[in-house]
């Protein structure tokens, strides 16, 4: 975008653009994207082990058999036959999902931004974790809520802080958790975390806002139910194939119960009509079969690995008094360092040393978390996550005597 | 989506949101799309004259090429290549665009929202014409503003009453406009109109928003300027390739200075990260090369055809004190019935007898256009045309003793 200095607009945005501002964290990320630099920040996919013969000969069928209708609008909740096969790989974890309740979008994040722009008010309470998701503060915040933050421990999120929240008086809109495999913290909710969460969301009649996008990404251990399995009816569920399949098709969806479904179409179409029929038969035709499988498998193995090896390093490279979470599952460890750290400044230095993450105040709306930074290990090979960690952990030595100082 | 009694969500909604219920009329569509109804309602481009062995040719090409990029995410802005060929496409129209200060959006529609969602606080007032494009009204309305209506004539919108409403005091946030091959109107604006609207905005600092999806499918006589070439500062321009391409990728964009450019980006990422990329190297590679324009010059013919079919019909088969619009291009045909007549009570008789169109009331936010019904000549065949007027002319025939006697 070009560079300008008085905008003919500044006095024409609505208040919830008027903070819409790119960050100095962008503006690193873009140097951060050069092939040089060890990039543990982005939560790209490994799209590269997709069987890419397999996807081309499923565009060609579906061009070939399914041309009008692949090419032309369709229905705002989205092709039946996709959403069957989006209830399917519910069913993987153990949820039943009945297509007609599933509204399929651009990506979970749609899904996101549908149910801020339904539930929220200006003003509004919402809860969602400590820390959190950066693209659902980001949707939540375009309806200008009012957020609150509930504490994540290993078992996820710390449930008796919800409920002093409510005994305090609050009556949220909504509590929204990520419970498997936690983006940015890489937790996962407990099996008792999980029925204290939905009981208590059911007596205090606050609707869940459940989004599972690593559900599928297990590494070890037996899943835990998905919240909606638990209690449909008071939980909406977020997924996404960019995971299973790819983020370059778009294809997320929200399963809701029938007032809530409805509005979240009627939303749909008034965001953007309708989704890629392309895409959605794309997605269709790949989901059918077993080629989807045998490629998840080989993910998840490649993943495992990748984490080991992240695992593995930052005990070698990092500060004695370093801190991180040992995801069972997912893209990100969560690395707490010592409190004199600052990763927003420390963030310009490692993108020199040719090694980036995401410094944790991304994941707090409050300026919290510039002792934390998120580490990715799902996109680099196993040699560049080491080679990532070791930077970080020079960078760390070498900076400490400066941060130390500066803290005192 | 399944029947329900109890929302247990009922409480929780938005106020955007209260409201949002499934219409009438959108079970009646159910209904239309059965293939012995002949539809005049749907605005489908005609993508079966499409070359499809090309398609197939491209999304090969881009799969087996570039398949990482086409499968990953990307940037919210879209991808540099796509952006010059979308400004190409504009330059085709005669307006001159920096690819960097434009947006790839979700189809036309998604720039609808975004510009709604930057722009529009609570009680804003903004205006668009009357009748006005419907997915516009359900954009803009999300965001809760005071829609006020300017008229349109044969010259396109009627700019002194724009002029009155500011005299009066309004200051809007802005002037939303379909200026080519108006949907639903079928009227273009005059270059004499666009010049007055142009300077009228500029010296009232009023925003325009120009959303040009017709443009390029102009039957006869010569092309009017842009707005956003006549004033580029003032003007926000949205374009999509629904109609020179396919709907099924949803491809559109915005054009914006950079300030408004900016915040359009950052709500598109809130709204849903990037777009397809699959399907933006599709289209990027479709616009490259020749295909593209005889393809679109083809198409141009076949709606010219349509459009003839339709306008000799109109005399033979509608009462003689109906009157419609005959437009140098674009999708349809605005039809006003005497004032006896009821389009959205008509329409569920209509599609009894197997022709469906859009009641006017679909475009005006405040009930009117109840005299009014769309028709469109987009997508039948000049014979299933022929007939749907033809079954129509007979409902009205057959119904105008009753409506006469209802209106009494």
């Amino acid at each position: 975008m070009a560079e300008f200095t008085v905008d003919p607009f500044a006095d024409r945005y609505a208040r919830r653009a008027a903070g819409m501002s790119a960050s100095e964290v962008r503006a690193l990320f873009a140097v951060a994207s050069r092939p040089d630099v060890v990039s543990l920040a982005g939560g790209m996919p490994f799209v590269e082990a997709l069987p890419i013969e397999h996807v081309v000969e499923v565009a060609e069928a579906v061009l070939l058999e399914r041309g009008d209708v692949a090419l032309q609008y369709g229905a705002g909740q989205g092709s039946e036959l996709l959403r069957r096969r989006l209830a399917m790989l519910m069913a993987q974890e153990g949820t039943e999902a009945d297509p007609e309740d599933l509204v399929v979008t651009t990506g979970a994040q749609q899904a996101l931004d549908l149910v801020g722009k339904i539930l929220i008010d200006p003003g509004d309470a919402i809860v969602v974790e400590a820390p959190a998701y950066v693209g659902a503060l980001s949707a939540f915040s375009a309806y200008e809520p009012r957020i609150l933050q509930v504490d994540l421990d290993d078992d996820g999120m710390v449930v008796e802080q919800l409920e002093d929240l409510l005994v305090r008086g609050e009556r949220p809109k909504f509590v929204y958790t990520v419970p498997n495999f936690h983006n940015p913290a890489g937790v996962t909710m407990s099996r008792g975390r999980r029925e204290q969460l939905v009981a208590l969301c059911r007596e205090a009649r606050v609707p869940i806002i459940e989004d599972n996008p690593y559900g599928l990404l297990r590494f070890e251990g037996d899943p835990q139910p998905t919240l909606r399995s638990l209690d449909p009816h008071n939980v909406v569920y977020l997924g996404t194939v960019s995971k299973v399949f790819s983020p370059g098709v778009r294809v997320g969806w929200a399963v809701a119960e029938p007032g809530v479904l409805q509005r979240l179409v009627l939303a749909k179409e008034a965001a953007d009509l309708c989704g890629s029929q392309l895409n959605m038969l794309i997605t269709e035709r790949y989901l059918d079969g077993e080629a989807w499988r045998r490629n998840l498998e080989g993910l998840v193995e490649t993943y495992r690995r990748r984490r080991d090896v992240m695992l593995a390093a930052l005990p070698e490279r990092f500060p004695a008094d370093a801190e991180w979470t040992r995801p069972a599952g997912g893209f990100y460890v969560w690395v707490s360092l010592p409190e004199y750290f600052d990763t927003p400044t420390l963030l310009a230095a490692a993108v020199e040393r040719k090694v980036a993450y995401v410094p944790g105040t991304a994941f707090y709306p409050d300026g919290r978390g510039r002792q934390q930074m998120r580490l990715s290990f799902c996109y680099p090979t196993e040699a560049r996550i080491e080679e990532g960690v070791k930077r970080l952990g020079e960078l760390l030595a070498d900076e400490e005597e400066l941060y130390r100082s500066l803290s005192r």
